[in-house]
């Protein structure tokens, strides 16, 4: 593996997440979209690509569930992120006479309670490191972005507020995604998740958790997406703890299998936690 | 009950939702943000407001999930609208100029293909019927809007395309919310509203599904959303059919209470699909 592709500039989280995982040992590729780390990663079987998935004050990041469905990705690894944003503005700036403040709309969701109580309007823009290299190149002494700590670092601008989230115990989860399946080098937990589809009826659900519980299999996430003109049909990402190498968790996704009208496997990863 | 606030600009979705229910029998207020409507609700035990919940295309809107746990309020009725997007621009613009594309970032994600196969650039403003104003009061000639195509009419505009969503079959879901519960016109299906936490267990989700299983009641939706503060810990709510004025659903939801740390119930209301 000699590069990784992620949505944003240098200095945002996802970013961060590869180096806490690899080090300096990959090259980083920054993209607009999330929607060009998944071209990037089905262009060529060679190519790994990191999305966010879920962040503990906003939830899921329903957009790239739908993504990782509709292409043909493992998850080859997961890293949940500590996340903490500070305001950043220009060097010359005076703080009192920042009005608006620039962010990604994740950015802007988990930092909500501070945005309001300091009537600061909040504006959103496609990435948090982003706008810290705007107010450079613009100039611009009348905005606040909140990124990282290092982003001011990086791009030379002033943090006037630190930690600014709605609650300080903030991660976000990021999972690693490829064609193939990839030795990535993270120790921890292993996971599996999966995706299914059901015909609504009553205890349908119920009947697809049974498999789980029935052999003492841990749910770490439940997510339900719609079915795109079947309305009030959804799919159901569920992440579990175990390998499907191994027989408990193969046995499970076997009787799964039996009653669900749809299965993906995205496969069995590493999981670990970074602050 | 004489008014119903709602998020937007007349003529938007949330605005259409309350006509199909009420007629022209009650006052319609807009206002800028879902939190305002939330605000008049919890302000003023007589007030009634709406807040859109799910989309068939895009899923749950998680915003306005976190918004009805946080306050207290019920669901007295619920509206399930069939929505459809035309693209539409000022009357003396030149299709050939539009380059951007402005809606609720809700619709822009219900019109992604077209957007994307059009090359229009997708810019986020907070309604749909509050751009086609803007467009008159500007005189913008290089923008479109997606909007319901009575506001072409409303505000003057012309229609360039029709039916622009990803997919014909779409509804959005709404709800009534008021403090107290209140009686509205709707004749529908009932269905009862309720959300609860456990702790992380194996199994502890299936246990929680199992008071309906076993009860033979039919599940409409689920949809976990993080506890803040608690990484890895979620709240679920859950729909769904029958009332709580009946024994069968009652006796479960007693049976659920045994089961979970935290329960809170919506209420029991009527359902209606309208097109």
């Amino acid at each position: 593996m000699r590069k990784i592709f992620y949505q944003g500039e240098p200095g945002c989280f996802s970013e961060i997440a590869i180096k806490k995982v690899f080090g300096d040992k990959v090259e980083r590729v920054g993209l607009r979209y999330f929607d060009e780390v998944m071209e990037k990663v089905t262009d060529d079987k060679e190519s790994v690509g990191i999305l966010p998935i879920e962040n503990t004050l906003i939830g899921k990041i329903s957009y790239n569930y739908d993504l990782m469905l509709e292409n043909p990705v493992q998850i080859i690894g997961e890293v949940k992120l500590s996340v903490h944003f500070s305001l950043i503005i220009h060097p010359q700036a005076n703080p009192e006479n920042i009005k608006e403040v620039w962010s990604h709309p994740a950015a802007l969701g988990q930092c909500k309670s501070f945005l309001s109580e300091n009537k600061y309007k909040p504006v959103s823009i496609y990435d948090t490191a982003g706008g810290a290299k705007y107010i450079i190149e613009k100039n611009r002494k009348d905005i606040g972005i909140l990124a990282d700590r290092n982003v001011a670092k990086r791009y030379g601008l002033k943090i006037i507020a630190e930690k600014v989230e709605d609650n300080e115990n903030n991660f976000t989860r990021f999972v690693f995604i490829s064609q193939k399946k990839k030795k990535v080098p993270i120790k921890g937990k292993t996971k599996t998740s999966i995706v299914f589809g059901v015909k609504n009826a009553p205890g349908v659900l119920f009947k697809c958790l049974s498999v789980f519980a029935l052999s003492n299999i841990n749910l770490c996430s439940i997510e339900s997406r719609p079915i795109k003109g079947k309305p009030w049909e959804y799919l159901f990402f569920v992440d579990f703890e175990g390998d499907m190498n191994d027989g408990n968790a193969a046995k499970s996704v076997d009787d799964l299998r039996e009653i669900v009208d749809y299965l993906k496997i995205f496969g069995s990863y590493n999981s670990v936690e970074v602050r």
